[in-house]
């Protein structure tokens, strides 16, 4: 009988989850289409069920939830974007009609951050900021070895710093938010903005790797504007370690590269030569079932 | 008897110490000129010998020290600006020359912010931001009722945050620090640049108050940069409360209104109105013992 946590990710598409060994090893994993589900307690019910029936012999600890706009102290998603639910969905309390244990709900970035802590490279690390790049820019902070919440739980949207006044308009409303140049839609933005072209990222990307000038200008215009703000965000809370997550971080050296350049560019000299940056150690659709099933790790050990 | 911890502030001009009670009471305060002492070991020795000969019958539990640069986590005084130091004092360990009791050394913004947590009215308030606003801009960032001092203890630099690519030279080296913008002496410097007169922050605040549109546009750019920096700080650690410390902060409603009103318009929906900013409670010289006090009394309490 072996101990173990579940991790559940709800996305806009796909809804994941499993039960996770505190090594990191998979006891099993399940998937659903999240819109087959009209409403958040059918989907609830679907995937509490599948996971009690996998469960076994085996002793469950808890449940951590990751999910769009995912609120730790309140249990709650408020407000999540691509989901069609309302407002308010109490997601703790609907999986505690199924679980009689400690169940903890957090956004996806900081359950990112909270799988490389626990089962990842950042293992002992103190102070590190996690940034998912994906449709748009997510982030975990974690300092004195605590991921940061903030008053509101809401901490940590790093993707919505203005770095740029009266710059491209955000999703969100307002103006320069870092997400609109540093993200997988940003790169297709950019590069039509280069070119006049539909591109998607992968197909910028592609070019990217094949040498075409206006693909490697897209890639050095992203580098430079997410570099300046890690920059930022490294005098704020001085992490060792900056990893980058999610698809777009798969393009490897020719992100990581001018990044990492232009960060230490604008870095206080204090911090230059000091910060670290890597991409996650995790990957794939594992990686939102570890982030979430270590939230309960990590709140429980 | 009673028991009491020694603040120690540690200035470019003076050196301001004493011994508090932990409800920030003072028994007794001394100053002396930082620059009469050719070196740290002579300042240590006669801050040391005043504070001892002062203590009566009461018991000190600690020290608690605020300098320029000040280390938390090496005790130590590093590269400090404005003291004609070794670039590496090893202050903590001085001071254990006199005191056979724990010694904690962090920065002067640092120590205001505990001063504010400890005696002042962030007490109990988990999570909030203290900006001090003086020949520069210093910060401590308070997240789950910790300071945060990152890996290195260098955290909380929100003063070399570059918020206008290629703008004001800063005395870092770098361009577009906030303290470029938003300080005594960048009031001074805007004022240069409207009128191309040489004004100090004090005139400028007189003729604000005056009504001189010259003044007031001063203000107004000053406040437009620090609320939106405020802003983008708040993203990331969504703090509850920010309080505004040092001589600017004395301008009251001139710098607080436009702030407030620059910050609530860059501040991500979730964020809007949650957010207080404040004058700091505690002010002047015996702000800066205190926090430095409030350390002894954080760390060992």
């Amino acid at each position: 009988m072996k101990k173990v946590s579940a991790g559940v990710d709800i996305g806009g598409t796909n809804t994941v989850f499993g039960w996770v060994e505190s090594n990191g090893h998979f006891l099993w994993r399940g998937s659903i289409k999240t819109a087959q589900f009209s409403n958040p307690i059918d989907l609830v019910k679907e995937v509490s069920q599948q996971l009690l029936n996998n469960l076994g012999e085996h002793e469950a600890i808890g449940l951590g939830i990751g999910a769009p706009n995912g609120n730790f102290f309140n249990g709650t998603v408020e407000f999540a974007p691509n989901l069609n639910w309302p407002n308010y969905v109490p997601l703790r309390d609907y999986f505690h009609h199924y679980f009689d244990m400690p169940v903890f709900v957090t956004n996806d970035a900081n359950a990112t951050a909270l799988g490389e802590m626990v089962y990842g490279s950042a293992k002992g690390v103190k102070n590190f900021i996690m940034v998912t790049l994906g449709t748009g820019l997510g982030s975990g902070i974690v300092a004195n070895g605590q991921l940061i919440y903030g008053h509101d739980a809401f901490a940590g949207e790093l993707g919505h710093v203005i770095v740029e006044e009266n710059g491209r308009l955000c999703g969100c409303g307002r103006r320069g938010c870092l997400e609109t140049y540093a993200s997988a839609t940003a790169i297709s933005r950019t590069a039509k903005e280069l070119t006049s072209k539909e591109y998607s990222s992968s197909q910028v990307f592609e070019a990217a790797k094949e040498g075409h000038e206006w693909a490697l200008q897209t890639f050095d215009f992203t580098a430079k504007k997410l570099g300046l703000a890690l920059a930022n965000a490294v005098a704020m809370t001085s992490p060792r370690k900056i990893y980058l997550f999610g698809g777009l971080a798969q393009a490897g050296q020719l992100l990581f590269e001018p990044t990492k350049k232009y960060m230490e560019e604008n870095l206080l000299s204090i911090y230059k030569g000091k910060v670290e940056l890597l991409p996650s150690s995790l990957s794939g659709v594992d990686a939102a079932i570890l982030g979430a099933s270590a939230l309960a790790w990590k709140e429980i050990s």
